[in-house]
């Protein structure tokens, strides 16, 4: 068990307010800052100034992204801009500061300022609890797009990693045939193990012909014209890699097809959920780090 | 194998026109009526009168409902009104009338014009398998109302009728906690042997405060204001239970809990295996009538 | 809550020694008697006559099958006979027996003494439970014969009723290729909706050559010399059935084909699973019947 | 597609004779030697002289272990002892031996005679997919040791790697509630991924007592002499780690603990199977080879 500690969190989404409320509920301490302007009921008392809110904490817990343009903190629900060489200058070298996805230049910058520094995102086991919500939108997106079901309709996954491994578990559950793209041989010998179909790349454009869905998680383009081409236009593609993602969606549209580009689902579709993971995860960090 | 015949599919929605495509793609002769304003492409080509659509037809179809006010048939894609009394007019005693939901006063009508009718909503592989579209679109609506994720939350399933055992066992494939509250004996043993968590009634009010999500399939006032009133105010009631329905929606108001009256999911979620699954009941009444 | 009780159990083999102790632990009074050559270690103290077990008990159990013989209680631990004649004349009006598999023999003789009697192997439940340890008895047969595994193999249930839904839920979860025969339209439906495939006795002659196990359900001669013609040489068949048993066992001899009759799994392999499952049943009796 | 190569199985088990089967109904050639004993159906003609089976082959392949001595062939259907040595100077530079558990001794010869060899059980798809028989042994053991239905009894599986993963699908597959110890943060997110219960070292003792039956895939001992003392006496342990085991089998038997340590499950319990995935992880060396 983890004692009490005294945590910070600023700025973010509506997922870092619920982490704030889930940390506190286990009877941590916890200043936020940078949500003044959320619409939305905070059942946490913010802080004054940045100062009163990093000042005395263990461990400072930003957004993610923790930002997007290397210079303020991502703080979209607050009126003013948060500087992130502020926060950094505020910080004692006996606080940790966790934010998810820190450039490079973030990390150059904490350095100088002689702050320890965590990314969230790198570590495994938020990406692999991060797979269940984007599994489940991914899911829904699929729902909401199809006029048939996914019970019994044929449902490609492409790439078996994390994110296809936990969607084609549930597109299973939810009764559709799941058939799974991958390439190495131990990857083809789990999925027979698993009981779905698998596909070699080279039997690819005769299987894909009969596919209702198909869900990408390959960060390259998979899906070219020569494949789109030999598409059913019915089919429904849904990427879920991060860039350059792994459809031509130009070519796709061209050829009439539907081609959602679906990402940062966990925020989305699950943000309560989203934040219970980051809040195990930060827990994980602190354990292992011995804060 | 049921041989070759004809049909003439009149009125109804998008389901009666994949209906009608899918009957074809089968190698039987289809005409159909009743569509003239469809805003999408049919396939088939529509025949110029009524008379034209079902002479020497050997079933005739119409929709699901049969009739919205007993008089006309129920064509939302057609300029101009269907009398029921002038299809049973045209058809002969030979022809077979298969429709959904035909109420007490078409069946009157139809045993004047001597005209055999059966209506597809009364055959219980029709139930079953609806059961399928409408789980989904329970679980669509689900996802898209809750903040976290359907795997790992807590939800309950009033009732183990057709549609509570196939969004049990869907919920149950996402991984969410599966709690069944059922009422006689043998229910509560399929419910252990599939190994969902049996709720009786006298529990209910103590387990209903954990949940996340309630679906209501008990077509009666089960969520009144006493249970309502011991939910977490986060929790969201999905209704599927036909009318007078399940919950007291004027309470759930009062106390600022959102509940859904989902109801006709298949032809809403799923059109096209809904018409997939209308087929396969028509079918099945031809081998058993040997039309 | 059913409050405490005073229980006889008469006779019966390692189940109702399991089943006194299960009922002695939830609180109640358990009188025992007909054990006293049982080789292992029974905790609850044997009543010394049959007088001192029925006297002052709410509900005397007997065993499953009640008798052998319709004479005498079926008693293999106990070395010397009890004459079924015996019990009920011991017993008052005001107590309930339960056994199981009552003949009309044995109603008979109940009737001329005055005594009110349950035959817990007609509740429907109790056939919904036993079903549990028939599927995983069968299972486990299935692994022992078979030189292949279960996961990825072909197996054919015939039959969809309690047995055939538990037995293929469970095959499907070990990740076996599930066929399954029925005729009914809407056990078809059932089928298709929990992903199995469905096989029609018309079909069957195709399909049934490339199966690796059969587990017959019907109790009626369905693999006749016709079908088991057909079988692969290495397909191992395990009927389920009661008499007459759903196999030609001469003609699949003479095949050459393993065919093993596996009757009364529950008592033989999952003995102390079937003591609490008749534990559940005799308790729903009581509350039902408000003894 | 491999196109059609010569194969020469040389001694081994079952496994081998199936494999030898296998690999000629796909087309190819196949010499098979050191079975002259076997007391079962051999429907591949066996070559007279090891050199006669060697001689103008492709891929020359050995048995599961290759050896128990390091220096005859393990052929225990054969009446002659066969010398590694002498398949080995028969063979060309252009051959490749595949066997498996290929010492580092038998290595070395293999290096002087100039033979390019490669162990299958150091291939990654062997290892996923001999997982499978490897848990359905474990389960058939399971069911035929315990007085219980393995559905709805606690089940534990000490670590989470190949066989863990496997086994732990399986068991929740049956109905089993299933719990997993393992330590590494992302392993327990993948066991909440997939719905079952993580069970960290430091709560080993409290939910151990609790448990019917324990499944170690840790090859290291974990049920030590303390965890061994909280067990239930009932609750039965199956050992599937290679040596030393994961069990102390002597405190355990103190103890009156039934243990069973099951090794080699895949050509035990499912020789057929296993010969299967020996032929597919051949193919993949030779694919990968392009030999």
């Amino acid at each position: 068990m983890v004692e009490k500690k005294k945590f910070s969190i600023i700025g973010g989404d509506l997922r870092n307010v619920k982490l704030a409320e889930f940390i506190a509920a286990e009877g941590n301490s916890v200043n936020i800052y940078g949500f003044d302007k959320a619409g939305f009921d905070v059942k946490i008392k913010q802080s004054s100034t940045l100062e009163e809110a990093i000042n005395g904490s263990d461990v400072i817990i930003g957004p993610i992204p923790c930002s997007n343009d290397n210079e303020f903190i991502n703080a979209p629900f607050h009126s003013e801009k948060i500087l992130i060489h502020d926060v950094f200058k505020l910080m004692t070298k006996n606080q940790l500061f966790i934010a998810g996805r820190i450039s490079e230049k973030i990390v150059h910058l904490a350095q100088v300022c002689n702050v320890y520094n965590v990314d969230m995102l790198e570590r495994e086991e938020m990406a692999v609890l991060n797979a269940i919500p984007t599994a489940e939108g991914a899911i829904q997106i699929a729902m909401e797009e199809m006029p048939i079901t996914l019970h019994n309709s044929n449902t490609l996954v492409l790439g078996y990693g994390r994110i296809g491994k936990t969607l084609a578990k549930m597109l299973h559950g939810i009764g559709a045939n799941v058939f799974v793209e991958a390439r190495k041989y131990a990857d083809i010998a789990w999925i027979k193990s698993f009981g779905y179909k698998t596909v070699s790349l080279s039997e690819l454009t005769q299987t894909i012909k009969d596919m209702n869905v198909i869900f990408n998680t390959i960060p390259s383009v998979v899906l070219n014209n020569d494949i789109l081409k030999t598409l059913n236009p019915d089919c429904l593609i849904i990427d879920l890699a991060s860039k350059p993602g792994g459809v031509d969606f130009d070519k796709a549209k061209d050829l009439g097809l539907r081609a959602i580009w679906a990402l940062s689902l966990p925020g989305k579709v699950a943000p309560v959920t989203a934040a219970e993971f980051i809040k195990d995860t930060v827990f994980n960090i602190i354990e292992e780090l011995g804060v």
